[in-house]
């Protein structure tokens, strides 16, 4: 258990690294932050911030050697400077987490060799592989990059065989995978977190609503049914364990009329856990923390309803609206502009 | 209405100013910290601290030019300094609240002219005026210095008229308040804040327990009737309005067989109110934010039961008990060493 006064290094400098940095500092524990990008929103929380290439190993090192562990705000992080922070300090949740989320193929695979459905898909590095995959899966289907995708970048939809071609255009070059279309009713996320001694927490399911590929809202409760629910837990279980997790992990379930099918995983706190600092004692962000840090899991019961909505971009403008709206807080990022499809923002509606 | 991406400046770095840095985050407000102490804990979440005394004027200057306001953690700052700042940017909560606060004598004198009730009171200045007051107030009594007094320090009881030498003597010269002890069955806290536009919010009044002269326990709801909890809400306002007032205040009162005296005000966020931050959807510190932000109050209803405990020196090493207890917030304040009698950190309870 990291004592209070003790330092945790955070990889990346936006919303997400900024929120774990005040939700450690509730802990009594600061952060260090490395970001090559400038005017970084995790530096305005810090004590302490290193702009600079994921490329510097000087200040890669300097960063290592001044914390205590080190954890991450997203997932594309240079395998190199990994190696080099690895061996120096460790790194939570750990290597092999990082390496299936960086990858689709490598994400599915997994979850498919622990039991858990996805929906189907087959690899493609080539137009006679596209091919076969098509012929395999059908069409509608989506064609995405293996590595590097967020937020519905990098991804293609192939909506009859003849959009194939432009399809794997759009991937550069890359593999990709292609995935059958989900008839889904809805789609969910679970929140869930395990401790460096192997407890496991999840929080209640949120339902997610998304507008041209970014994550809308999220209100919990869920509306599914108790069933479901447990299913749901117990699949982000599963994960952490077969991952022998350390932290938060964020897990996006497709309903179906067959049941729960994994979406896709990302091995930190998540936007869809947002609401959590509205609704718990103890937010993702502190789970997070904890949980990296060696301290025991915290309370995550829920104890009211809550929808987040996110600011996007020319949303932030209604900030004057939600500050003066009832049972309503606001989260802003720190972002000195608002360019189209920017998470500038959250607001957290008790209701 | 200061934009996100605006500076506060906050004068102080102790607790009050770390956890005001973060509720400004959340805001999208940067925090820059003035503090003459080496280690502050606001500088931990704050974007700069400024390390310097209150004397170095080029400091002082160069602070105040890179915020866009300034507030205060603590009421005893020096008036040269004052002077310097408000002749560069305004200061909130005002100079004419900061001097009442900062003096016994003003301070009472300023409460009953506005006909609020206080313990009976007579300034001293030699032993002849002690000798007049325990004569008019008797004894018990207490004497303080009118300055610089903070959690039981530069005090001395006169439980009989022999103890006024000793007593005298306590103060080292500097003018001094006898005060009446009174007969209360509680003390009481409201949370109180005005915005820029008059606006008047006040926080459901909390019930505290001191221990050794410090406060050891807020819980809300305070157990009193509803007619003095409306009486404790009005007489918050009628201070904050007669000082035309911008920021959160905090008035401890006592509860009497014949009503509420106040026994002081602080004006700034108070340890008193910390247990907003697990009961309200906006707290004490965003509150005082938002006013001197010239944003609009937000909405302090409270929706849960709070029990707020101090952990006040070698009470933090409790924490790995409280890490593992249910509906419980831990916030530590980022101290280096555990001093007797040092505010290292305070939980909060949902009961």
């Amino acid at each position: 258990m990291l004592k209070p006064g003790a330092t945790i290094g955070i990889l990346g400098g936006g919303q997400l690294g900024r929120m774990l940095s005040v939700a450690a500092s509730r802990l009594g524990l600061k952060c260090h932050i490395y970001e090559p990008g400038a005017g970084a929103p995790a530096g305005q929380v810090a004590e302490r911030i290193f702009t600079a290439p994921y490329g510097d190993t000087g200040c890669l090192r300097a960063f290592a050697e001044g914390v205590d562990v080190i954890t991450y705000e997203f997932e594309n992080i240079p395998t190199a400077a990994l190696d080099l922070l690895e061996s120096l300090r460790p790194i939570r949740p750990g290597r092999h987490a990082l390496a299936i989320s960086q990858d689709r193929i490598l994400e599915k695979s997994f979850l498919n060799e622990i039991g858990l459905t996805t929906a189907p898909w087959a690899e493609v590095t080539d137009a006679a592989s596209l091919e076969a995959a098509i012929a395999s899966i059908g069409a509608p289907s989506i064609l995405k990059t293996t590595r590097l995708g967020y937020d519905g970048k990098g991804q293609a939809r192939i909506m009859t065989p003849e959009d194939a071609p432009a399809a794997l255009a759009a991937m550069g070059g890359a593999t990709a995978v292609l995935e059958g279309f989900v008839d889904f009713s809805a789609e969910i996320s679970v929140i869930a977190a395990r401790g460096l001694d192997g407890a496991v927490a999840c929080y209640d399911p949120g339902e997610n609503v998304h507008r041209a590929g970014i994550l809308h809202t999220t209100t919990v409760p869920a509306k599914i049914p108790p069933s479901l629910r447990s299913d749901a837990v117990l699949i982000a279980a599963r994960i952490l364990n077969a991952l022998n997790y350390v932290g938060v992990l964020g897990v996006e379930l497709f309903v179906t009329p067959g049941g729960l099918l994994v979406n896709e995983i990302a091995p930190r706190v998540h936007n869809s856990g947002h609401w959590t600092q509205a609704g718990c004692a103890v937010d993702q962000f502190e789970q997070h923390i904890r949980a990296i840090a060696g301290w025991p899991l915290g309370d995550g019961s829920r104890y009211a309803d809550v929808e987040m909505l996110n600011l996007i971009g020319a949303d932030v403008a209604r900030v004057p609206e939600f500050a003066r709206a009832k049972n309503t807080q606001i989260h802003l990022y720190g972002k000195a502009e608002a360019k189209p499809g920017r998470k500038m923002g959250h607001v957290n509606r008790v209701l």
